[in-house]
């Protein structure tokens, strides 16, 4: 590590990497039932194509951004300050939560309570934390259960459909040009969803349902009102993680904070903040405050920190307190490893690496120390009490999962899934939002079984996880190895993707890889989207592939998924600005060019004073019918 | 582009990079039935097992080995004298060819005539061309018909199987530490192989049977002989092909053949040379010469050099020419479109990209200027004869490949591939050995589909194919996007797999995008035959993970695909030597470790008296009755 300056709190700065608009990128908002509904999106405009191609006027392009205001010029951004509090009103309409006078957890009012402590202390929370009423429950799925469409739920409709309808109807309605544009950008191959049921449009009310069935999460805890409300199911677009959090051996709170503003810039939908050095509670406040997308984290990591490291230290009493703390922070989601059974300890010990989920070794020491099961599983029900005072949602972890090939799909693994399935029930009859971890390292063959029995078992709760990664021999390159992975299960019908970085198994990952961890996992997310058959998904693709198609080289990098990479690829070999407009690329040069020559195959045609397809038909067949009067010989010998 | 130093023959040197033998690795030689068959293979050497975690002695690991004598210290590289012939005696005691008094083609002679040239020109080939005598044949296909098992067949035999057998067997007999390992390494999951019908050995007579039925070829010109022999089929390992060549644009002679011994140092099986620029004929001569993989090309890349870039120019004569030229040299494999026919190009004028293949669209150019089917069609059988007279592969191309996941799987292409089939007949009734070229760019829920018509309509002639890429969004990360693609394809049946670079689409690739794409595609390749259940495929990965879980960090890089980035990766964060053999990783810090507890578990068990798993077993057997006589109430109050 190299020697860092301390961190101070009154000169954070926001990374200025992060706040610049994308290239030819607008932040729009539009607007749901009510003014404060304001759902944003990201406006990709386009060039005209070149008139020798037809002249067209290409429309801009919209698509999901989960950037929050860091990316809007008019946003005021001061990290010290935290993000608005977009949802503090609708919590507050709700009536069923009360604001608390102090913190309730020990651990959070001692370190509110240490001056040492002040100048790395986020100095913006101006906000008491706020708890469910006695004998209220807020989480999102106990609204939804009642029949309430919330506003959270509605702007995540309007999200999800990104104005799809509206953008192709009105396109087609602007005249004939673009009625071609508007079926030309729309159209899709039919997808293979797997039992999933996508709707053609995601109504509230839809959410609604997915909601109250338990097949789709909406994380997003009262304590965090800065978040955007995004969903996570099956019938949703694929979401990706990031993990970011700092170790006992590097990185420091603004480190922390860039790699989340990092993260979302290029496509977060959540953050896991998997902190277990200095300052945890200190760092989280930083990020929570400044995040607009929902944090998740492994509260046994920092209750472990608590017992300097020895699991068998670890007591109930300490992770509530640790749970509280968090939960009045705003955490959004908790992982809590509460399937790993006494009974499944022991089928590890045959395994090629053991166990290699933290929190699953966590609680495996615990349960042998104690000889008993754990206190996530023998409480789980107070655990819900908790979860759903706050609107904490559980990612039931998978502490068994496979840390190689070797242990893929092991009984373990898939006796632990079980065990989740059953605490899905447990917390649903709480009405508390459940995700389901899931592996690790499975071979391509295997990993349509982790999904089919993860759907049976936990009743199509959503499936979270990580890759898997196929292979075991590619260290250094394990965000492919499990991008691969991650795509198919996806399709399959896993809702969320956990990043996986360059540096897994090696390092701790710098923000170069964080990126090419999102980038990897984003585009394997839309790969099954795509692949689903989820309506609008090729509009991206169909209109960065005309780009492409028309040498509108600005427009094919500003489309794609990372704009800088993509120019900077392009300028290596053609530096020169000229070269971005040119009709030709690096690959085959000026001189020939296979996409050109496809533009003559269509220009020769036109010179036959036909135009285009039908007139080429036609062309063809007349020749077609000659030829074959000639004899058509095929071998014909010269 | 920066300026360069022109390239003179005189001074050419071998890249230094390419030569070094990989960390920990010897090459050895596997001796076949005769003393000339010396098959390769890479021996990766590895340390014991830490002291406190059982000290066993963990055995070299073998792994297929493309670099040839490149990585071999006692092997005298001089790529101005080029590779030794290793398969010179083999070719000429079957005595069906004749040396040739020049070289047969007009472009050769005048090439080899040309003054001007010899200072770039290879100044190491004593050779004179070779050619089958009139009237015989001299293709693999044709002798594994006669039912000829070949040299190569046995050495292809041989170099698949990595001697996995006799391993595991004289594993298992040095003890009862060895009889472990040779469980824990060679323990795989069973695969789903789609019709595939891998055997549990390869035999010399598997590898005839194969090549007579089409189902598998091996490309290796007889004017090629210092290549060693490999094969491409569904019931062998999935293989992998790097593009390099140069352009109008960019790049030397010297930075090709660099191109080339770098790809094959990290594991491309063959290698295509689709130069476009300057001094083709030349370019290829020095990578040929120094080859030790099968060399394709694209002769109609050249040929349309010749006619300056007009493809209405193109004659048959003069693309016979170019065969012939090519053929002299020793190309191993011709990518030749003549499923471009006059009926499918018009349903190629409503895609997104037309036609994006460079030899598709040529061929459609001059098919649309002419009115006619195009010569690669007409003369088909011509070409057969030539290629017969060489033993040169066709890689039927698929000139009308989808450009985009718009034109995914259309009539152009699926109509296309039908065609292919009908020529593969064609070919087979001249026993010339045929593979099929498939796309492009398909979502991954079109993917089987490609590979069930092409098994059905190319009768197993083995696909080759071109990732797909999964999406078109993400430019700059196209080799990931296509690797998805391409280990799901590789999976359902494909037998080589064309790889793609981070460059695709946007530049030429430098050596660094060719490592990229070469790493990204052994992964996939690797994953499918993981899928496939390929026989001992999984030895590495367990390896590997057991490595890994023993915190073996420098055996872990080492049996990786790429040692230097994983070594480099780790050490970004724990740069000390000390740290290699440290028992935590940077992820969770030395505090505490996963992997670390795993062991502790064990350890733990092991204080009770009793050792591992039975004993873990019992161990929580007992505990598990005492928990459910104390009541198992599973959540007690607290």
């Amino acid at each position: 590590m190299n020697a860092k300056q301390p961190f101070v709190a009154n000169q954070a700065q926001v990374d200025e990497a992060a706040i610049a608009p994308l290239p030819n990128s607008r932040k729009i908002y539009v607007e749901g039932s009510r003014p404060d509904i304001q759902v944003p999106m990201r406006e990709i405009s386009q060039s005209d194509t070149p008139t020798g191609m037809g002249g067209e006027k290409n429309p801009p392009i919209y698509v999901y951004d989960c950037s929050g205001p860091y990316t809007d010029p008019t946003a005021k951004i001061d990290i010290r300050a935290g993000l608005p509090a977009l949802r503090q009103q609708w919590i507050e309409e709700r009536g069923d939560t009360e604001v608390l006078n102090d913190l309730t957890s020990d651990f959070g009012r001692e370190r509110a309570g240490d001056k040492a402590l002040d100048e790395l202390r986020f100095p913006g929370l101006h906000r008491k934390p706020r708890r469910a009423k006695a004998g209220t429950n807020v989480t999102q799925m106990h609204y939804a259960r009642q029949g309430i469409i919330t506003p959270e739920m509605e702007y995540i409709a309007i999200r999800e459909n990104m104005q799809r309808e509206k953008y192709l109807a009105d396109l087609k309605n602007s005249g004939p040009q673009g009625d071609r544009l508007a079926k030309l950008l729309g159209r899709q191959h039919p997808g293979q969803a797997y039992g999933a049921a996508i709707p053609p449009v995601i109504t509230p009310e839809f959410v609604r349902d997915e909601i109250a069935r338990g097949r789709a999460i909406i994380p997003n805890n009262i304590n965090h009102p800065e978040s955007e409300p995004m969903i996570i199911g099956r019938n949703f677009l694929v979401k990706i993680n990031a993990n970011i959090g700092n170790s006992a051996l590097g990185s420091s709170i603004s480190e922390e904070v860039d790699k989340m503003t990092w993260s979302i810039r290029w496509g977060g939908d959540t953050v896991m903040d998997l902190s277990t050095g200095k300052n945890i509670h200190e760092t989280r406040e930083w990020i929570i405050r400044n995040s607009p997308v929902p944090i998740g984290t492994v509260p046994i990591y920092q209750a472990l920190e608590k017992v300097d490291g020895k699991a068998e230290d670890l007591t109930w009493e300490l992770f509530r307190d640790t749970l509280i703390e968090q939960a009045e922070q705003g955490v959004d989601y908790f992982t809590i490893h509460a399937g790993v059974l006494l009974r499944y300890i022991p089928m590890t010990a045959n395994r090629m690496t053991g166990i290699v989920s933290r929190g699953g070794s966590i609680m495996a020491k615990w349960c042998l120390a104690h000889h008993k099961e754990s206190f996530l599983y023998t409480h789980f029900e107070e655990i819900c009490e908790i979860m759903k005072a706050y609107d904490v949602a559980f990612s039931l972890g998978d502490g068994l999962r496979p840390g190689s090939i070797y242990d893929a799909n092991d009984d373990a693994q898939l006796g632990e899934l079980k065990t989740l399935g059953e605490l899905t029930q447990i917390a649903w009859k709480h009405d508390v939002q459940v995700m389901i971890e899931g592996p690790g390292h499975v071979p391509m063959q295997l990993i349509k079984e982790n999904m089919d029995l993860q759907l049976e078992w936990c009743d199509e709760a959503p499936f979270y996880t990580l890759g898997p990664l196929t292979t075991d021999i590619a260290p250094g390159y394990d965000h492919i190895t499990s991008g691969i992975g991650a795509a198919m299960i996806g399709w399959y019908g896993t809702a969320m993707l956990c990043y996986v970085t360059p540096k897994e198994h090696l390092g701790l990952p710098d923000k170069d890889d964080v990126k090419e961890g999102i980038i990897t996992y984003k585009l394997a997310a839309h790969a099954a989207d795509l692949a689903k058959g989820h309506p609008g998904a090729q509009i991206r693709d169909n209109a960065l592939s005309k780009a492409r198609y028309e040498f509108r080289w600005d427009d094919q990098f500003n489309l794609g998924l990372d704009p800088d990479k993509a120019r900077e690829f392009h300028d290596e070999t053609l530096p020169k600005e000229s070269a971005k407009v040119a009709h030709f690329c690096s690959m085959c040069g000026p001189h020939f060019c296979s996409m050109k020559i496809t533009q003559d195959v269509r220009d020769y045609a036109a010179k036959q004073g036909i135009a285009e397809t039908e007139a080429l038909e036609k062309g063809m067949e007349e020749k077609a019918i000659e030829f074959v009067k000639t004899g058509a010989e095929v071998y014909r010998k010269v």
